[in-house]
């Protein structure tokens, strides 16, 4: 058998050459802009010879500070084109942050949209080896900037090449993009995609049994390009020939909403809240989504609510999957068994809560205090993952270490497995709590304290004890003016739980310390805890 | 990312994980069996360890000569399972290709099944280093046969390890399987599979727009599993956990159309005669075939009628591929794209009828006379392919210069490509007449030819001719009582062409010469031609 190698160009090539009419459709402020893959494909390679012009070499990292448009798809395929590597930065990220991954990657050219700008002026000191600044905007000129040396995209493209060949003979390990992901404590930790796992990846995308993507489909990636490549799909779609819609720098409910309706969006992907946003859209306007056929959602787990409303109410099946940075992202897709099929709608929303099963190319193990758990559906361990999809390493990283042993990624999430091989999240592993070798999951009990309607808040967090290693501690925040005691919260949980899994103790506070972005700062309250119960642990 | 090598054993083991329950039905002799995944797992884990101890290592070939059923499926495992090659030995060939390819192959170990002893007791002096005959059958004895060493294919099961575990850290490039391919002249020709070949093509069955595969389907490869890997079939529906239902060793248009309504098949494959077959049988009886959601022909080209018939008949898509041995075999794949939905029925039956487009992962080009051709449907030019499950050469062959040039596979079919990218064969390459710089289309003036109603046969091959190079000759042989003038084919043909296709003459014959398997003969009719004409040549 030949030993070509997968190449990401050839999938843009392949959309150039079998689908040259069908479109890339952009909403952009000034309203939608729409090109064809023949338009895209002459674009992508005038963009391939001005950064060969502007010096990239093989290698090189190129970043991109943009939302999700055509300019953006062009600069997912010009730079691997050339043999660089596509550095997709979170525009969501601290300055301080920024400037650590652009100087991590060692970027040489950016790629920034307009309104972005301020984002990086704002460290354009901290940034010396950058080279040149690329401004995207639908202007003629260039806005006012500090940034420099800076360059109009479009201007650049006018004298590009439109016939410029996409270098084929590279290896299929050469890397072709990057993506940082964020620690809980620390910098942005770097993921390096090459060729040959972007291409198997995107292929992926297109089995039946996982996203079924293909030429028929008009897929409108909600999640951004600036995250994990928008879950892979702009490279699968090309490939396949869909018609891409791009919801662009302001894609509020509103905006999602119409595009669905009026170019007949077929599959949709993004994170839960995105969904809750767009629930509530649907409810107030008056839009035809029947052009829908599935939702995909990732990020984190959806609560059943939404996936029955968007079922029950709009007849769109909703599809969880599961992924991070680290995976490029498709690791899980939940879609029963068609032996399934006789179950009832709640028992299928059960199983299609869950995470789902594992997808062909890859190996999975969970590992619990005893070793692999049983697949019961009760035992808890850390999913650990391997395939060729699945990073190696954090780029430049001594912590690569605490994720990577023996030839598998850990990932940090402690789930269940059911008998049926449907694997459901149930906590991270420094979260979970080790008790007499048996592991609880903090986010079961959090969970369950919350459906009390007197409970505005719950965190539960290990405290370290002498017999058990660690026990539960349930810390509450109650709604205003509602009033609940300990005893009564205990008789809620006991017809719930076994007795081991009780907290030994629930203490009312004020609030949950919080990060930046919301999310229960459990470090600083398994400190508290443990400082409260100390003499406990001494017993 | 990781550099796990993909390898086939991850496919049945992602089905014994994931999908213990479900089956791989078989039609035996002695009626339907069932196995489960986790069985047949268990088996072909038996089979490997059985293997491994009869002294088959890491390279060696074993040879399967076997009909469509769970052992053989077992097999396509086992083989590869220990880093050795399967090699799946057509049971039609001569029994001087048959000695021919077991010899040049150097099978180790042959895998046997009992109804087909005979073919391989004919060579037995021939194969000299066969170092063993395993033999599969349902009954508990071996059947009498000269044959020694031999095996009862159940019986060393008995004594095999049910939990032995496959190679798993092979180079992905190595030999996994083996196909002779019939040659026009001479012995036939080998090509190698890989394992990342074949887990590659594997792959794209899945795509939902190649074939779709998925676990909700029942599969029924009707394509010999001694041909092209079933198409690759067998791998991909147990990678994606498809029921399995395997036609096995008497399978008529009667068993098939009853397996089809009994298994509620969803998706079966086969060549056109097959599914001429079928419909006759589907005539007679009282079938229900509404399970079928997809019958794929390849191997050579579905006369529009039998398209017609499937779909208005029965409502059941019939979806034409094109593929060879050198291909693994997946190249084409006819569906019509979403934008030509609203074409007439007859207009899309026109697209469908060709071979199709070229499937992801692949390229493709396509060179006439002139270098390439214009994608208008109407300039002739050979196919050549490229890609990671085409193959590179022909097995220790020096007839691999003939096909293998520049780094492509010249396939030796013409085709024309339409304006929509849509291949369709329209010749051999050694067939079709070179004439002043353009080429003509054999085949095409052959079904003109037969369509009309005196004519029983037509042959058209090309005669040397001093200024256009080559010209056409249509040798026609009547239908019994019926007459026909040379002109009347002239004013027959006429309207149907441009002037210089039309053949400079028209011979009537009393046969035409054929191959030992009914095809036309068209080297000794060439010659003759050639002679008969000699003098216009020379003028």
């Amino acid at each position: 058998m030949m030993k070509t190698p997968l190449n990401i160009s050839m999938m843009l090539e392949r959309a150039e050459l079998f689908f040259p009419k069908k479109q890339v459709v952009s909403r952009m402020k000034g309203g939608v802009v729409r090109h064809t893959y023949k338009e895209i494909g002459e674009r992508t390679r005038r963009l391939s010879s001005v950064l060969k012009r502007l010096g990239v070499e093989v290698g090189d990292r190129v970043g991109t500070f943009a939302w999700n448009h055509h300019r953006h798809l062009e600069a997912y395929f010009a730079i691997p084109g050339i043999g660089a590597v596509l550095h997709t930065i979170n525009i969501r990220l601290s300055p301080q942050h920024i400037a650590y991954i652009i100087n991590h990657a060692d970027d040489r050219v950016l790629l920034i949209d307009d309104d972005l700008l301020p984002a990086i002026e704002a460290v354009k000191d901290e940034i010396p080896n950058v080279r040149a600044f690329i401004i995207m905007t639908d202007k003629d000129e260039l806005p006012d900037t500090t940034l420099s040396p800076v360059y109009h995209y479009e201007k650049l493209l006018a004298d590009g090449d439109p016939t410029f060949p996409f270098l084929k003979d590279l290896d299929e390990y050469q890397p072709a993009g990057m993506c940082y992901t964020s620690a809980t404590t620390g910098n942005p930790k770097g993921v390096v995609y090459t060729h040959r796992s972007t291409v198997l990846h995107a292929m992926v995308l297109g089995l039946a049994d996982t996203q079924g993507l293909c030429e028929r489909d008009v897929v409108m990636p909600v999640v951004p390009m600036f995250h994990v490549n928008a879950w892979g799909l702009p490279f699968a779609a090309t490939w396949f020939g869909s018609t891409i819609v791009m919801p662009g720098p302001a894609f509020t409910p509103k905006v999602l909403a119409e595009l669905i309706d009026s170019e007949r969006v077929t599959i949709t992907a993004g994170v839960p809240t995105i969904w809750l946003g767009l629930l509530q859209e649907l409810e107030k306007g008056n839009y035809d989504v029947s052009s829908l056929t599935r939702v995909i959602c990732g990020g984190s787990a959806a609560p059943k609510g939404i996936i029955r409303a968007f079922e029950e109410k709009y007849g769109i099946p909703f599809i969880h999957a599961y992924g991070m940075t680290e995976t490029s992202p498709l690791v899980l897709v939940s879609r029963p068994k068609s032996y399934q099929d006789g179950l009832s709608y709640e028992e299928k929303l059960d199983i299609r809560a869950k995470q789902g099963l594992l997808a062909p190319g890859l190996e999975m193990k969970v590992i619990g205090q005893n070793g692999p758990i049983r697949w019961d559906g009760q035992e808890m361990g850390e999913l650990c993952l391997r395939g060729p999809w699945i990073a190696a390493e954090y780029y430049n990283d001594e912590r690569t270490k605490d994720s990577f042993r023996d030839g598998w990624l850990h990932t940090g999430d402690v789930v269940t497995v059911d008998e049926e091989g449907f694997v459901k999240i149930v906590d991270r592993t420094k979260d979970v709590i080790k008790s007499g070798g048996e592991w609880i999951s903090s986010v079961d009990l959090e969970n369950a304290l919350m459906a009390h309607e007197a409970v505005f808040e719950a965190a539960v967090v290990a405290v370290p004890h002498p017999k058990w290693q660690e026990r539960p501690i349930a810390c509450v925040v109650l709604k205003e003016g509602k009033r609940v005691t300990k005893e009564e919260l205990y008789d809620f949980l006991r017809p719930q739980f076994t007795k081991w899994w009780l907290p030994d103790d629930i203490v009312f506070l004020d609030e949950i310390p919080k990060t930046s972005v919301g999310k229960f700062l459990k470090r600083k309250l398994r400190d508290e805890m443990a400082a409260r119960y100390a003499d406990a642990a001494k017993e």
